[in-house]
């Protein structure tokens, strides 16, 4: 196993995306299952409220005992296609009580 | 003056919808422009990703003395057209540091 392969395996991070909620959900819950204490909920621009909705999702019919402990927002800097764009980012940190 | 208005006057909460971006970003800085030490950011559903948008450009751009002090995420129950439907909410509250 490489480095990166072996980082992969450790992250408790899950990036929300252009998915079915549900997959994100699945991801997080998967997460809990396999021991995280803390998983960590990222997004930008649009998803940003897909984040919110997988937090809420999981906190409330999934893994009943977790809270959301640290939320942060930012800007981050991505590349368009006309050159650098900022968008808004949101970090959710969903933890075992 | 009727206990709604007073009410209203006092309030420092900006809940976002669907105007244009930048009403928001105006309507917070007023308020901060009128003395207020903090000013609360609502919003539900898909304007969530907005509302993240609005503190961001008020921090960056225009009251840059401030920043997000608390974040918090919750359900609430809205009358949809079939019934009450859950939907994600958020509340950002920034402050003058």
């Amino acid at each position: 196993m490489d480095m990166a392969e072996k980082e992969k395996g450790n992250d408790n991070v899950i990036f929300v995306g252009k998915k079915g909620i549900m997959s994100y959900v699945l991801a997080v819950v998967t997460q809990f299952n396999n021991g995280e204490k803390d998983v960590v909920i990222k997004a930008r621009g649009r998803a940003i409220s897909r984040a919110v909705d997988v937090a809420e999702i999981v906190r409330q019919r999934f893994v009943t005992d977790t809270v959301a402990k640290d939320i942060k927002i930012g800007t981050e800097e991505i590349q368009g296609e006309e050159g650098p764009v900022k968008v808004s980012a949101i970090e959710i940190t969903l933890s075992k009580k």
